[in-house]
């Protein structure tokens, strides 16, 4: 998906929302848990129930990965089912040197269809590089992140000023453009995001941290916002497990709802 | 697989060499390339050459994963046929907020049954610790990576002083032990490990770059050894595609006996 039909979407829908597919066979409702390909199931009745009010879907693949064979095949199932409309997102955060990091985009942009995939900036801009390297596909870099270790070490200030995570976005920014880059900002660090926007003018920013973590959606579309919205917002666990019954999929569609409308009346 | 049993083995067979399996099909000797389960028929082979001349399999999963499925399957089974007297590491670079790391923890050491797991530490400490909770598995940091991006923010300098890479190897190191976390360190920075080792006096380091990146495993371990040795040095295509024929198992037997050779000399 291209930058512009990504705006497109957004200003059409009024909505800057992505789900998360954060998708646990625990935390389901009992009754689909036992059903075989329950994830994609789940998912399945997701996508349905809210693909009006969000423009994307971010599959968190830790979740599939932890189920083996059967977890991996209901990811690129679910994949699949996401409408053409909607970006996707891989929430995959790899990056590896530079032979390594082409094996990894081969797995999510062609084997898969992905339209993006998160990436850990540590190892540096080869290990970015061979994500860059597909046309329309999108690296969505780390930035900085909405739990506690992000004090750890991407709050760390450098000697030559600045902090890390204003480096890797300062850096990073430069290998690629507001077409083929996006980066996350954890909506608990709302605070920064003015003054990301002076590094970042026009690319995207991923939020995580809405909903379950307490990010702020008002905050983060007051101090993020461009003209083109340039935010994805992503919430999982609000809307996937609003509710843990039979009816988790009105639930759902509920919860994005609400997030849509809120979001539309945030949006310039 | 416990610190002490790691120990033993590097010291019954004189060898801390560790085989890479990047295990690319297009790089594979063309006889076996159209075979079906060519991936994990590759591995066996190479497996049953080199066990006795190596402690430790290093499945770089990124591989796997660009084979989709048939790849994830493929990795199962390799790792499923490794001995278990060998140390396997997942060479992942996973890490994310921490519900999320549970679950790749779960993915490599419940689902499959990995010893270790290579990691980002961008996201800091809630990103590492899911890992530390599993009774003798082991969590294999990035710590100062050898490729050339290591320069962009791994060497970067702190007001606090040091590299990043020194803050990531200080700060990590408390959250574990050498009893269940180790640290990747480039061979390309042999003339670094001096240092790193007053940081790090016994953790086990996990070295790759030593054959087609150009390190030298005289000086890594000449500066990186420990009484215990505390190293593992990968190999990975010098050894498996030490030829593109048919003698392909041979020949990395050739090259995975010069390697213990030279680090049985090397042994203190």
């Amino acid at each position: 998906m291209t930058y512009n039909q990504l705006v497109k979407q957004i200003f059409k829908k009024r909505s800057y929302l992505c789900v998360g597919l954060d998708t646990d066979i625990e935390k389901m409702p009992k009754h689909l848990r036992k059903e075989p390909d329950a994830i994609f199931k789940f998912n399945k009745k997701i996508i349905d129930a809210t693909k009006d009010y969000c423009v994307a879907y971010k599959i968190n693949t830790a979740f599939y990965e932890a189920e083996g064979l059967k977890g991996w095949k209901a990811m690129e199932k679910t994949l699949n089912y996401i409408p053409s409309t909607h970006f996707t997102i891989a929430d995959a955060k790899r990056g590896d040197i530079g032979n390594t990091s082409s094996q990894y985009a081969k797995a999510f942009f062609k084997n898969m269809n992905f339209d993006s995939i998160t990436i850990a900036p540590y190892m540096g801009e080869d290990s970015i590089r061979p994500f860059l390297e597909y046309k329309n596909k999108w690296a969505i870099i780390l930035g900085l992140t909405s739990n506690k270790g992000a004090n750890d070490f991407e709050m760390q200030k450098l000697s030559s000023g600045g902090h890390l995570y204003e480096k890797v976005l300062g850096e990073c920014s430069k290998w690629g453009s507001k077409e083929n880059m996006m980066f996350v900002v954890g909506a608990t660090q709302a605070s920064e995001l003015s003054n990301i926007r002076k590094t970042l003018p026009d690319n995207f920013l991923l939020i995580p941290g809405v909903g379950a973590q307490g990010g702020s959606l008002e905050e983060v579309s007051k101090y993020g916002m461009t003209k083109d919205c340039g935010l994805l917002v992503n919430v999982s666990r609000a809307i996937i497990y609003a509710s843990g019954k039979e009816d988790f999929a009105d639930k759902a569609a509920e919860m994005a709802m609400q997030y849509q409308d809120e979001m539309s009346s945030l949006l310039v």
